[in-house]
């Protein structure tokens, strides 16, 4: 018997960092490690300070990442039983947009002494929403300049995204500004350690930037780059030369060889040198190879308090109110769409707590209601639209109702109103040229609520599947650390055969629009 | 000291009549009768037999009106000490349309052993829904026919008016129609009896028909009086001539004298023959005298689970929407209009049920809200949109809710909806050339909540006042009967002065506009 070999992903939450050692002949996961955070979200006061942040700051300590990320390597090997030397690849993903500023041996600028009580020389974790002013100028010039890569972005650039934290820390922390010689993604700066570093060993010759992360949250796109100097000048005089000056580095997509494990890395993690790293990956995004989606056309839902839909596509559109397209996005060689809707789990939420229900009871009742809810129908922007409208003011509302309509029907209503809403998305994409062909649905809510995906099949009037996995985004990073290992290593001829192989959809739980469901609905209409 | 001289209103309600004894100088209720009817509402099944009535049957026994009234004029007499001689004038108020086939002397037709035991010769109650398919009819071919006077009604004829319940007799019973030799109004009924019967004693010369139910519930106009000939025989050709062989009657407005108390009706009551009978008034238009309102352009709101808004007004115009104008239909001399929001307190009662609290809880959080309800809006058309849509299929709706929109919002939101609906109405009249000045609540809402109060005066931006009496409805009565008995016996030269002098609005209670209140309201939009 030939022994197994192995890939690891790294999957960076925000509270803590997971582990999974996969077999990548079949995805079986033979090992598991997760590890909190030490300082986990840093939102009250800096380390040692008695200065309380402000409210909107979000922050992370990089240390915590170092540590965390070698003890769950550790005991997750452990758990496998695996030999080091049956490793094969490693992949990475990372929230985003969580960024730092770092010296040129990657040291992060936080820990050198000057900078320690510097909040903006911290890293910045991806919900810090310090940069609102800064935000709106990024928007307003873009706009008055007519960029032709805010077409990309659905028209709006995010409060969350790269440019705006470093704007804010120019703004707000001119010397860190200053001092910072390197400003990076977490992502692309954990990779680095890996194959270059820790810090302070780390060459800028061997820093690589993801394609992911630059091309949703940066703006970057494989065609033009990076938004031009002007652009930048216009935004800030002192923001004219960031890419050149400050942003050093190789872009590459995910699943790409970023380099090979450091002897320090290595012994961090008690791997051996030389393993192949891939180019990190946002962590959403590695949940599509990870629920087992390798070809284009097939839309990935991750469905919990907001969802978030990823799609490969060989065909670059501009979608209107898309929340990005990139070429590399997701995997080699696709034009990865990302879609959203801002309340989906938040919204039923909501009507549960508004009628004093729980989802349990309210489940059951609108399981037993025809589609249709008896007429009320929801709008769910609860929090605003986001694709297509991008526009987070807008808000929900209920029509229809009599003096006869329960509580279960709003509830009901409400989940037919996001299905209608993902129809909506899915019909743009479709009428830009843009092909949708199959569903996959992830994330905490579908198991919660076997009706809301039936729903969800007689509205798309497609069939949804589901994962395998329980840990797809951890899973597909892993995938992606076997895809850089190679094929003469792995011995998968392409991509789509390492993800097909390593995750699969569920054959026991497949739905499936109910065609009596749609005729009583149009009935009822 | 003079001896005090009293005025007797009854008010025939669904389940009991009431009578007041009521002093005519002032309007004090000296005494005071409630008598429940013996066999109530008719509606499972008919007397002496075990035959379900249809579900939308609601039958009248006509002997529990007269037994009743006997009851409740003796006990109010007593409770008052007052002399039957000092008794001046007596005015009826009724439900409407409550309606009945008789006999030419009085008898109904159900108390003739050959029709007992047919369900529709019994009184029909205003809420007696059997006649379906017959509104339909009456309002298709008056459409087919252009009738003028459907303009009158908004455009649609209710299933609770008077030629349905006689057309569905024809359609369901046609040998009780045929043996019908006058059909009315209970509230005219019980008025020919004070003045000429009981039957079987009553003589049809002395028939006198109320304008107020008859414009407001049979289509007759002053002008041009019942619906042609022409139009009924489209009707139904048996139809044809049921106005000019089955209801005779001289057509008298609410105020004006019916006639005299015969002798055998004085024994029923106790009190002298020859007393002024005022003719009859729908109920709820009774409320207008017995809200202290003489005068024309100012609205009498009676809220309750639906609000109907009555005024008087010098100019004739056909409002949409409007649920009738008609001449001599309140009070003599004036147009009366009616209008209509179909869900009121059950709008509220919707949202306190579906939310699962209080009205009082739901009161006390609701009045700590600035105006606006933070951005919701709801449409109160729970139950279909009355006046001005008429349109019943319609439905209710809220608009605006974000993640943060508490229950007390959706509340506050729907008193502001009905308020809206009533701006509207207000507006539509208005914009028809019918002036609206002034605003009275009565029914049981306004007690319930003075923010409903307060919001009404802040979106009507008008004062709004609140009578002084608890039986707004019964004392109009009383002061219908008061203004019969002529200048010469009551000292009172005007309608005017007679409602002045026995009904008053509040002097501590007056809900005016919050400047304030409408500022933030503006500031909030």
């Amino acid at each position: 018997m030939l022994m197994p070999r192995y890939s690891i992903g790294l999957d960076f939450g925000t509270e803590s960092v997971r582990a999974l050692v996969v077999d990548i002949a079949d995805g079986r996961i033979a090992g598991r490690g997760v590890d909190k955070y030490a300082h986990g979200v840093i939102d009250r006061e800096l380390l040692g300070s008695k200065v309380a942040l402000p409210a909107d700051y979000a922050l992370q300590h990089p240390m915590d990442w170092v540590e965390s990320v070698g003890h769950v390597c550790k005991s997750a090997m452990r758990q496998a039983k695996a030999e080091a030397k049956n490793v094969v690849g490693i992949g990475v993903d990372f929230t985003s947009c969580t960024m730092l500023p770092t010296l040129r041996d990657g040291t992060p600028l936080c820990l050198v002494d000057e900078f320690r009580a510097v909040p903006l020389s911290w890293a910045k974790l991806w919900k810090h929403h310090g940069a609102k002013e800064e935000t709106d100028r990024i928007n307003q010039i873009a706009r008055e300049r007519n960029e032709p890569w805010l077409a990309r972005y659905g028209g709006v650039i995010g409060l969350e995204w790269f440019f705006p934290k470093v704007l804010e820390t120019l703004n707000h922390a001119p010397n860190v500004y200053d001092k910072a010689e390197v400003w990076l993604e977490a992502g692309d700066w954990l990779v680095w350690q890996l194959v270059s570093g820790p810090f302070p060993r780390c060459s800028v010759d061997a820093l690589v930037r993801s394609t992911c992360q630059a091309g949703y949250k940066a703006m970057w796109n494989r065609q033009s780059g990076y938004p031009s100097r002007e652009y930048f000048a216009a935004v800030h005089p002192r923001l004219a030369d960031v890419v050149a000056t400050k942003m050093p580095g190789k872009l590459m997509a995910p699943g790409e060889r970023a380099g090979s494990l450091s002897e320090a890395a290595a012994e961090l993690l008690e791997l051996k040198a030389g393993i192949p790293v891939s180019a990190a990956i946002i962590d959403a995004h590695a949940g599509v190879p990870g629920a087992g989606v390798a070809s284009p056309s097939t839309m990935v839902m991750v469905m919990g308090t907001s969802s978030c839909h990823m799609m490969n596509s060989r065909i670059e559109q501009l979608v209107p109110g898309i929340a990005g397209v990139v070429e590399d996005g997701i995997l080699p060689g696709y034009f990865g769409y990302e879609t959203g809707q801002a309340s989906v789990g938040d919204a039923f939420a909501w009507v549960a707590k508004t009628v004093g229900l729980s989802h349990g009871e309210l489940n059951e009742r609108a399981a037993k209601l025809p589609p249709g809810s008896g007429g009320v129908m929801a709008l769910d922007w609860l929090n605003g639209c986001r694709t297509p409208l991008m526009d987070g003011r807008l808000s929900g509302a209920f029509v229809g109702m009599t003096l006869n309509t329960r509580p279960e029907q709003l509830y009901r209503a409400m989940m037919e109103g996001t299905a209608f809403g993902l129809k909506w998305i899915v019909e743009t994409l479709r009428e830009a040229g843009v092909p949708c062909r199959r569903f996959c649905a992830s994330g905490g809510l579908p198991a919660k609520s076997p009706l809301l995906m039936q729903i969800y099949a007689d509205v798309l009037d497609a069939r949804i599947r589901i994962p395998e996995s329980q840990e797809p985004v951890a899973l597909g990073a892993a995938i992606l650390g076997c895809i850089a290992a190679g094929t003469e290593v792995t011995g998968y001829h392409s991509i789509s055969q390492a993800i097909h192989a390593m995750a699969r959809w569920r054959e026991d739980l497949v739905y499936r629009p109910d065609l009596r469901a749609r005729k009583e609905s149009c009935m009822a209409v």
